[in-house]
C-alpha cells in the first residue's frame, strides 16, 4: 500500500488545510477503506466558516467528510461479512455503548455515538480511513461509489419521510430545494406521495426540483407572509398537505408550514434554525398536527441500497460537480458559494469515475 | 312530563341567565334526556367571562355545559340501542358530515361537528335536552351519573395519554394540577406509566395530584427558569421523562416541557396559550421530541365506561363542590374563583346524589 | 330520463337473467347514477356457480356487480358534495350503523354494513342504481370511468399493503397472478417496495405480472413443497421477503407464505381458502411473522383517485375484455374461463368508451 | 473467592447432574456474577426429559437455567456501567451480531444471539457466572433477587401483552393459568385491560389466577367445542375479548383463541404446540384478527424494573417452592409435577432470603 493518506484537516475556524496523516490499522471488528468518493455537506462548511455548529465545538484539528464511499484494503480479525476489494457505503454514525436507545432501535439518539467530522470525530475526507465493519455496508456491482457516497444525504430523506408517515396518496409540500429537500423529494414519491409541492427562494434551485420529479414548485419571498404563504400551497395543490418537510429552519417558514399543513397531518423538522423560535403553536395543537424532528437517521442503508439497486430513487443527478481530493479547497469554496447541488471530491487517484 | 325546562343561557360576555326553554322533540335518530348531573368546565366559564374563545364567538343566546349525563325519557323512531329509562352518558361532540375525518376515526377534526356549548351549539346545562343516540352511552349500573358526567374530562386525559403513547414503565410528566393535569394522571397510572410527576404553582391543588396517585410533586413558582426546572424534574424523577403532559398553556411551562422530556419522547400539549408561542423548537428536534396536540378526543367512552365500571379508574373524588341548577350562577362564580377541582351542577330535582 | 334499467340478476345458484328492474328513486342523501363502467369480480361468478359464499347464501334475486362507476343524475335534497353531471366512483360498502367499528375508522368491520351484491344487498351492474352520497367520489376530468371502476379491485391491493406495512426498500412475494396479486403487485411498487417476486401455477398469466413490474417472477407447480418453494423465493430474490401477500387462499401456497417470510416480516392473507387450514403455526410464531387478515377495505378511495390522478399507478391495462350490458352472460362466462384479467361491463349505450 | 461453583448440568436427555465447574473468568465487557436466585422454567425440564426443543439439541453438556438474578464479584475492564457489589438482574439472551434485526431494535430475532441454556450455550444454574455486562441490569434497593430473576418470565408477559397491543380499556382473555398466563394477566391488567378472563384445565390453577387479579375464570375441559368456547368465553365477558393471549400452545386452544377474539383484535400465541396446527385461518383472516407470535422478548428488562421498583405490579406471590442449590434435582422434580408454579434454586449458601 502507497503511503500516501492526504486528508481534509479543519484545525481552527477558517483554518482548512490538506496536509497527511498516518494510514490507521484498522481494529479486530473494523475496515481500512481506500476512500473514493466522499461528498461536501453543508455542515463541513459549516464548521469551516464558523468553528463550531451548536455545542459541537472544533477544538482540535478534525477531518472532515462523512458522505462516504470507498474500497476494503484490510478487514479486522473478527469481520464476517466483508473482504479485501469489496466496494462499502459508509455509515458515518456509529454508537459506542449498547444503551437503551441502541437497544430499541434508535442508535442515532445514543449521547455517545461516534459520528464522522463531528468534533472530536474523525471523518473520513482522506485517501485512507478505518471505520466499523458493521457501519459498512456492500455495494451491489449496479450501483456506483458516488451514490454510494450519496446514500448519507438520502438518508436524511428516509428519516425525515419515515418519521413523517408518507404513504400511499400522500400531499406533500417540502420547504426548500437545497440537497435534502431533494431528496426528501425523490424519497417521498418512491413511498407513494401523489403530490409534492416544493418551495424555495430561488427559482434556479426549483428548476431541479420540477427535474427530479416535483410536481409543482413555488418560488416565495423573505417577505411572504406565512399564512398567506400556507394558502397558496393549498390552493396549487388543491388541498392542505398531509406532510410537510420543512428543510430550510428559517423561522418564517417553520410558521408556514404549521399553517399549511392539513388537520391530522406532521410537520417534520429537517433544518436548523436558532435555538428559539416564535410558532404557532396553538394553531398546531388545535389541528392534532404533530411537529416531528429529526436527528440524523438510523436503519436507512440497507433500504437506500435496496433502493438504488432497483432503479427506484436515481440519486445521480444531484451530483453536479466533482473535485480531486488535492483540490478540495477549491471544492469546499464552490459549495460556500451555493453553486450547483452536491460536489463530490474524488479520493481515489487511480479512479475519478462515478 | 313536567313543563319546566330551566336552562343556563349565556347572552353574551358576561350574561348569564337562567330561563325556560321549551322542551325539544328528538328526531328519528335522536333520544330525549332528563339531564342528572353537568359539570361546569372551564370553557364554560371562559365563554361567560370574556364572551369567546379564539375564533368562537357567543353571537346569539347558547346554553351551556358539555359535561353530562341523564335519562332517556323518548326515544326517535330509528333507534333501536337505547330505551326510555336508560342511564346514558353523553359524548358532546356529534359529526354532521360522513367526510375523510370521520370515515378514518378522527371525528374530532371534522371540521363541520356539532359540540355542545361551543358557539353557536348549545350545550346541556338544562332540565331536558336531546341527542344524537350515537353518541349517548349507556351506563352499567355501578357507574354514577356524575361519573358519567366525568367522562367527558376524562376523555381529554385519555386523548392525551394515548397521543402520548404512555405504556408500561413510563415515566411522566405533569404541568398543571388542574382537572385535566388531574385526570391525565388518572389515566396515565393505569395505561401503566411507572412514575408520574406533578408540578403546579399551587401546593394546595398538588395535594389531590399527591392523593389521586402521583408518586412525586413539585410546587414551581412563575419565575423558575425553564432549562433549570427541567433538571429538577430529571432529578425528581431519576431520568428524564418519557412523556409530557403540558396542561397549562404557559410558554415558560412548554418551553420546561420540551427541555424535560428524554430523547424520542413525546410532549403532548393540552394547555392552550396564546396564538404565537416562543419554544426551544431546535432542542425539541434533535433530540426528536414528538410535540403532539390534542383537540378535544375521540373514540373514548367506551373505554372510560369500561374502565370505571371495573374501577380501574376513580374519578369520583374530582367533584369537589355540588349545586342544584337552580344555584347554576353561583356554582359558576364557585368555578372562577379556582375553588376546589370540580364543580357538579344537579339537574333533576327529584334526585341529587352522584 | 328514459325507462330503461336493464339488470343482471341473480335469482339463484346457475340461475342469471337480464331482466328491467324500476328506476330508483334517491333518499336525502343517496345519488342516483347512470352507470357506465361495472367490472366482473370473481366473487360476482362465484355466486352464480354456487349460490353463496360462505355463510352468505342468495336467498332472493340480487342485481350482481359491485366494481363500479357512473354519471350523477339526480341529487338526494341533503347531499352537498356532488352534483348532476359529476362523474363518480362507487365505493360499495356502506355502513349501516355508527358501531364503535365505524368511529373508529374500521368502518369494513361493522357486522350490518350494506356492501353491493352480497346478499341480500343489490349489486350495481345495471343502468341506474342509487347509493350513498358519502360514498360517490368524484373522479378528476383525467381519470376514466373504467379507472374508477377498477379502484374496487385496486383497494383490495391498497387495503392488502397497508395491513402488510409495505414500505421503502421492502421486499415482496406474491403469490397468484390473478387481477388480486396484479393490483397488490402495483400498490407494493408504489409504497417503495424495491423488489416484487410474483408466483403463479400459470406461465400466462406470470407474463401480466411482469409487464405490470414484477421484478421476478416464478412459475409454481401443484406438486411443489413448501418449504422448498420458500427457499426457491429466497434465492430468487436473494433475501427472504418482508412481506407476503397471499392470493390464492390454497393451503400449500398459505404455508409456502409463512415458511419464505423473513422473522419479523408480515403474511397478508387476501385469498379465501377453506373453513379450517392447516399451517405451520409454530414457525410463524418464532420467527415473530405476524400473519394478517383483509376483509374488503376501508378508506381506500381518496388515496386510489389521488395515485390514479397523478399517474403513479396504472390500472387500464388490467382490462383486456369489455362487452356492453347486453351481453352481460357472455362476459360472466368470459370470466368463469379465466380469460384475461378483467371483463369490464359498459353500462352506458350512449357511452361504450373507457 | 472461594473455588466452589456448583453447577446443574444437563449431559443428555434425562442425566442431569451436579457438579464443579471452573469459576470463568470475565472478558473486558463482562462481568462476573455470584448467582442467588435462579428459577426453573418449563424449558430447562423440557430439555431434560426431551433432550431437545425442536431444532435446539443438547449435543454436549450444558448447564441448564436462564431467570437469574445475582451480584456483581468482578467487573471487565471496559465496564462502566456496573461495579462490584451490585445486585442485578441478568437478560439471557445476548446478540452476538450486530445485525439488522439488533440495529433495529428486535435483537431476539437475531438469528446467532447467545442465549442462557438454549444449546449450546451454558446458563446460570451454579454459583458464579459471568455474562456481558450490557445484559446485566442493576436491581433497586427495594427490588429483591427473587424479584430480579422473575423478570425473565415477566418479559415474556411484557412482550406478548406489547405485541398484543393491549391498552386502556382492553378486554383479554388468556388462555392457560400457568406461570406466563398469571405474568400476563399481570401485564395486562398493568397496561390498562379492564376485564381479563382466564381458562385452564385446573380449578386449582385458576386459584391463582384469580388471585392475581383475573376479573373471571373459566374451567374448561379436553372435550369442549372451540367454537362453543369462544362463545362461552363472550357470555362470561360480556363482550369479545379485544385481545387473546394464548398460552397452552394446545391445537383446540389456538381454534378457541381465533373464534373467541372481537373482528379487529389479535390473538398473541405463546404456547408452543406442534410444527403444523389446524386453525380456522379463513375466520380470522375476514375478521381481520391478527396472530401474532412472541420470540422471548426484547427490551422489557428495564421497563420491567420500572414496575417493580414501583409495585405497579407484584410477581412474589409467584414463586411457592424455594429449594437451595444442592437440592436441584428435587426443584426440578417438583416442577417436573407441576406443583405450585415458580420453583426458585438459591444459589448464594450465605443468603438465602428472597
Amino acid at each position: 500500500m502507497e503511503k500516501d493518506n492526504l486528508s481534509v484537516v479543519l484545525h481552527s475556524q477558517g483554518d482548512l488545510r490538506l496536509e497527511q496523516r498516518p494510514i490507521p490499522e484498522p481494529g479486530p471488528n473494523e475496515v481500512l477503506l481506500q476512500m473514493h468518493s466522499v461528498g461536501i455537506c453543508g455542515s463541513d462548511v459549516h464548521y469551516w466558516q464558523n468553528g463550531r455548529i451548536g455545542d459541537f465545538v472544533v477544538k482540535k484539528p478534525m477531518v472532515l467528510g462523512h458522505e462516504a464511499a470507498g474500497r476494503v484494503v484490510k478487514v479486522g480479525s473478527d469481520v464476517k461479512h466483508l473482504k479485501e476489494g469489496d466496494r462499502v457505503a459508509v455509515e458515518p454514525g456509529v454508537p459506542r455503548e449498547m444503551d437503551e436507545f441502541f437497544k430499541s432501535g434508535n442508535y442515532n439518539l445514543s449521547p455517545t455515538i461516534f459520528f464522522c467530522a463531528t468534533p472530536p470525530d474523525d471523518g473520513n475526507l482522506c485517501r485512507y480511513y478505518k471505520h466499523s465493519a458493521n457501519f459498512c455496508y456492500k455495494l451491489p456491482d449496479n450501483v456506483t461509489y458516488e451514490e454510494g457516497a450519496l446514500i448519507e444525504p438520502l438518508s436524511v430523506g428516509i428519516h425525515a419521510c419515515r418519521r413523517a408517515g408518507v404513504t400511499l396518496g400522500s400531499n406533500m409540500l417540502i420547504c426548500g430545494a437545497g440537497p435534502i429537500g431533494l431528496v426528501s423529494l425523490l424519497v417521498g414519491k418512491a413511498m407513494g406521495a401523489s403530490q409534492v409541492v416544493v418551495t424555495d427562494l430561488s427559482a434556479d434551485r426549483l428548476v431541479m426540483a420540477k427535474n427530479l420529479g416535483a410536481d409543482m414548485v413555488l418560488t416565495v419571498k423573505r417577505e411572504d407572509r406565512p399564512e398567506e404563504l400556507a394558502k397558496r400551497v393549498g390552493g396549487v395543490l388543491g388541498a392542505q398537505p398531509h406532510v410537510t418537510i420543512e428543510c430550510t429552519g428559517v423561522e418564517s417558514s417553520v410558521q408556514t408550514a404549521i399553517y399549511a399543513t392539513r388537520p391530522g397531518g406532521v410537520v417534520v423538522l429537517v433544518g436548523m434554525g436558532a435555538a428559539m423560535t416564535t410558532v404557532p403553536l396553538l394553531s398546531a395543537a388545535i389541528k392534532e398536527v404533530d411537529i416531528r424532528g429529526v436527528f440524523r437517521y438510523c436503519n436507512t442503508w440497507p433500504m437506500a441500497i435496496a433502493m438504488l439497486a432497483s432503479k427506484k430513487v436515481n440519486v445521480a443527478p444531484l451530483v453536479t460537480h466533482r473535485f480531486p481530493l488535492e483540490q478540495a479547497v477549491q471544492a469546499f469554496e464552490t459549495t460556500r458559494q451555493g453553486q450547483g447541488v452536491k460536489v463530490m471530491l474524488k479520493c481515489d487517484k487511480t479512479d475519478q469515475n462515478p
